[in-house]
């Protein structure tokens, strides 16, 4: 007795909460578990799930509950314990389903060929108005349990073995997320894992180490490309890798005349890919965090590369947490900005108006906590305990910061589309009255360039307020044109040094169409981590610096995370603007795409855009457009 | 290295709702586990402890998390991870303790001689203010697991082994909540457990059964007084049960010239103690779930019974849950404004400041919640989702419940004893205008009598509200002298039927002089229940049914707790009106204690008031009062 349909159930919400909190809490530092510093919003422990059947013919199902929870089954007002084959009558059958669990997710898994966990159930948590329960195509067997997010098992055997430091080296072809089993030890041996070959033959500053479990031969799950084990010989070990992942499926691919180019794609994807983990991860080292910055940018990359709505709304939902909210997204007043502006991208994207009807109330009172720290101007501020953070940057940060108002009036723009009404016409005049004040007051007209503070009075300025003016379309075509110049092509405003705000500046070029610049800055930039043999591309990357001086970061010798979501980025800017697919509305497809001209001599890609998989092909002045089924 | 004073510490309250979603998700009812059927609030996942030190030698320390938690100590800026020993130097010494944890509480341990989890340590949840770390009596070792409570634990042997019914019936001298061991049983045997001998040779109708695990000999601790093991004889097994109780402590005892109110006393305390575990509960076979209604008579009992404030606080945090407030407690109107009554009558006792200084904001939304339900003459009235329950007794429901505007009056009292002069000036105000609605609309002349509504028409009238309006003091004397005529002592009025209100309907008795006729009752009451054999007390005794007749209660031949903690009350009523201790402001000693004259020849009693201990002898004419150290 079973049916396909059924999946395993839950509360909207509660499985993502679940499994962010165990991602935000598994980052382990030198032996340091490290959990995320931010509020972390639980999930509910007690729901109950109800559907009512009119049974034609006898039949018998079995119900199942997360492990460790205490339940049982309701069928028309007696009680039936789980996992037992529950046998009914044809007629009217009323059942509940009753889950209490402490320590993860209550859900249940109704196996039956009638009576089965499909659509249709729904499920109170004794709060909220009862809802449909939630389900996904990762959890559909009745043995899953809802705490283990299955995974994807790939072997690599190493390509490089050798003996060094009185050790074994083992070397895999790129980095991985992988188990290392390690056959051979003879004793409790620590194994040092890398991302470079420096770091796991440094065994005092390596980031991770492990000891493999004597019955499996295994070490946890970790990010590695390099093994270092001291005190054994090559020849007395066996060492393979079992590469472990979310199945997130890659179709995109990109071919045009520049191989350089072909390869920093291809690198992006495999370094996004090892980011799409049950969330976007900012990278597989470190932090392992789900952070509101980094996920944003992660939309843009994702909407090209994979196309899996399911991952956003994953991300996106524990990124907000619950209601109500007090403090900010990462405690970090931009990052609710940026939240806002994901839940727009990913509607733009997907369209799913079931989840923007769902998430629309968070998006109202996450906004309201953000309106609440409005001065007199109708700037927002950080409070005490908020972190303004915008980038690592030297900001003049006296009073409300020039660029937290340029992504408010962004937010606002987003409440503005999917407001009903009424909020519509309050977001709009909000925006409005925001627009002229930071006309008004951070505007310098002999810098020609808005300024961090109008309050220090040092008029101070820094490149990030005025490439977000551009990039969210804030301000007039002069304006763009004034700020071109007297800011992004002038030397003497202090560079963005991080690849974070790079994206949004280089996404500001391409926009004014800089296509020229763009590209030779992908090819240097990214181009230039692959002439150091980079396999998966780094969160920061300083060209001036060789090899063995790239690893460090915050004061760490190894902080450097070398495979890092953000850095796939030129992904989006060679789809975006240089293939030029893009949402249409007008478009009777959804879509358009026009290469821009006189980059290729000959380009093949296939791209997502959201859930649509097209191929473009452009040779000989020619575009042809197919949809891929 | 150790401290003595070294304790385990947690986020306030965090402890209690993770050991409250315990106990609520510990009910079995033949097989099946039974969640309770409401709102279950969680714990923190994730806070950071702090604190400086000044060190003037070396030290060392080492800290212990949650067993499963996710964490590391920071000290001056380096993590350390935990259960390591950490040396430091003298000088400043800032420490922060992270830890994250999904399933349990996060809780740490310092052990050191200096740097110790002692008095002194803050605690963040990264989004409420900072606030001094929490701990208890019970959690003072660093392998403990705050994940289990700690017990006691005492031996019993069987008072009587039989063969019947083809198997062996063992039988202890009382109720206990015990592991039972079973050696010698030579396969998996189900064993039937019993409140009743009856219960437990009911082998398809006994609320528990269970399999002794096989390493241990011992089935899960249960609610038990006899065991039976169908198809072995007594000769081959041997059996034991091991009493586990939580640690609080009882010195009362009550002795009078009449040997059935001591008795009565006696078999009171023994059922209280078994009902207090973590928390209050209702029943210690049934339900076993933490209800507002029954904490509040367990606060009456236990005041005089342990006086231990601790169980009070952990039961009243547990029952409040967490902010925002949107249900009510166990879902019932009426016990949320019970939830505030027991914070009037907890601090009454032990006027623990801190504690009612935390809880003033939990008190302040409830009663938002409350006054949010209000119609127009200020009527509490019960949503949708919202169980208007007062009591199992027949009410003319249209419309405002006269009974809950008495609670709500009495609510507002509380407000207005703890409240700021604003507060108090607006709830004194709001209860003035409920007095007077209530006057206008649910007073009747001609029955002399608050009825039940007055929207119906039907001038309905039950016991309740004419019970509370005494009970709370909300009425003249004039009203309760009509009262006491035409609806207490007026047969016409149904009966109260529940032991529950008995015991709000006794303490009015009390209260208006009537001890004689609530001296027959506890002695006809309780001493009928002895009669038939009770060593603990019940849920509901009915007088005009034979012993095999009292097991059943919902519908259900075994349904009825044979120990309930609202059964207690005769300690109660004992204690205050005929041994007439009571707090009083006005005394040095802040407590009086007068015996009601002629009921007893000698009296020799050892009570709690709160945390003072209260011995009162009196003999001819003449009443000792001592304090007890």
């Amino acid at each position: 007795m079973e049916n396909a349909q059924a999946r395993w159930l839950w509360y909207p919400g509660d499985l993502e909460k679940y499994h962010a909190l165990k991602q935000n809490f598994s980052r382990v530092e030198r032996g340091c578990p490290w959990p995320a510093f931010w509020k972390s919003d639980g999930f509910r422990q007690r729901v109950a799930f109800r559907r009512t059947y009119h049974l034609e013919k006898p039949t018998s199902f079995a119900v199942f509950g997360t492990p460790g929870g205490a339940g049982y089954v309701d069928l028309n007002g007696r009680k039936y314990p789980f996992g037992q084959e529950i046998f009914c009558e044809p007629g009217e059958i009323k059942i509940s389903l009753h889950i209490g669990c402490i320590g993860c997710v209550p859900a249940v898994y109704v196996q039956g060929d009638v009576i089965c966990s499909d659509d249709g159930w729904t499920v109170e948590d004794y709060c909220e108005p009862t809802v449909p329960a939630a389900s996904n195509r990762y959890f559909t067997a009745p043995e899953q349990n809802v705490a283990d997010w299955p995974l994807l098992e790939k072997r690599f055997d190493p390509i490089s073995i050798e003996a060094v430091n009185g050790g074994a080296l083992f070397t895999f072809e790129t980095e991985l997320t992988a188990e290392l089993e390690i056959v051979g030890l003879t004793n409790m041996t620590t194994v040092y894992l890398g991302e470079s070959r420096a770091e796991a033959l440094d065994t005092a500053n390596c980031y991770y180490s492990c000891t493999p479990d004597p019955e499996t031969h295994r070490c946890p799950r970790q990010a590695l490309r390099y093994a270092f084990i001291p005190g054994y010989q090559p020849e007395q070990l066996s060492v393979r890798a079992f590469h472990r992942y979310v199945d997130v499926p890659v179709r995109a691919k990109f071919t045009c005349d520049d191989e350089e180019l072909n390869r920093i794609f291809a690198v992006a994807a495999h370094t996004f890919s090892l980011c799409c983990d049950v969330f976007f991860l900012d990278g597989v080292k470190r932090d392992k965090w789900i952070w509101g910055g980094d996920a944003y940018q992660s939309l843009f990359v994702n909407r090209y590369l994979t196309g899996d709505k399911d991952i956003e709304q994953r991300t996106l939902i524990a990124l907000r947490g619950n209601d109500p909210v007090t403090t900010h997204i990462n405690t970090i007043l931009d990052y609710s900005l940026l939240w806002i502006l994901s839940m727009g991208e990913h509607e733009e994207t997907y369209h799913d108006e079931a989840f923007l009807s769902r998430m629309w109330p968070q998006m109202i009172s996450l906004m309201e906590l953000v309106r609440s720290q409005r001065d007199e101007h109708g700037f927002v501020i950080g409070r005490k305990q908020d972190w303004v953070f915008i980038d690592w940057a030297d900001f003049d940060r006296d009073g409300p910061l020039c660029a937290e108002q340029m992504l408010l009036a962004a937010a606002y723009d987003v409440m503005v589309r999917y407001g009903n009404a009424e909020e519509k016409t309050r977001y709009e005049a909000e925006k409005a009255a925001l627009l002229s004040a930071i006309e008004t007051y951070f505007w310098d007209e002999e810098k020609s360039a808005y300024v961090d503070s109008f309050t220090s009075g040092k008029r101070h300025v820094t490149r990030h307020a005025n490439i977000l003016a551009i990039v969210f379309d804030l301000v007039s075509e002069e304006r763009k044109r004034q700020i071109t110049q007297s800011v992004l092509f002038n030397a003497a405003v202090p560079a963005i040094t991080t690849p974070y705000f790079r994206f949004f500046e280089l996404d500001a070029l391409c926009r004014l169409g800089y296509l020229k610049e763009v590209l030779s800055e992908i090819k240097s930039y990214w181009g230039g981590m692959l002439k150091l043999g980079a396999v998966t591309f780094w969160e920061e990357y300083d060209p001036k610096l060789p090899l063995e001086k790239q690893y460090a970061m915050y004061g760490d010798p190894f902080g450097k995370s070398l495979c890092h979501a953000w850095a796939a980025s030129p992904i989006y800017l060679l789809a975006r603007y240089f293939v030029g697919l893009r949402p249409d509305q007008d478009s009777a497809s959804g879509f358009a795409a026009t290469p821009a001209p006189g980059f290729f001599d000959s380009l093949d890609c296939t791209l997502q855009l959201g859930e649509t998989t097209v191929q473009v092909i452009a040779r000989d002045g020619k575009t042809e457009i197919k949809l891929v089924p």
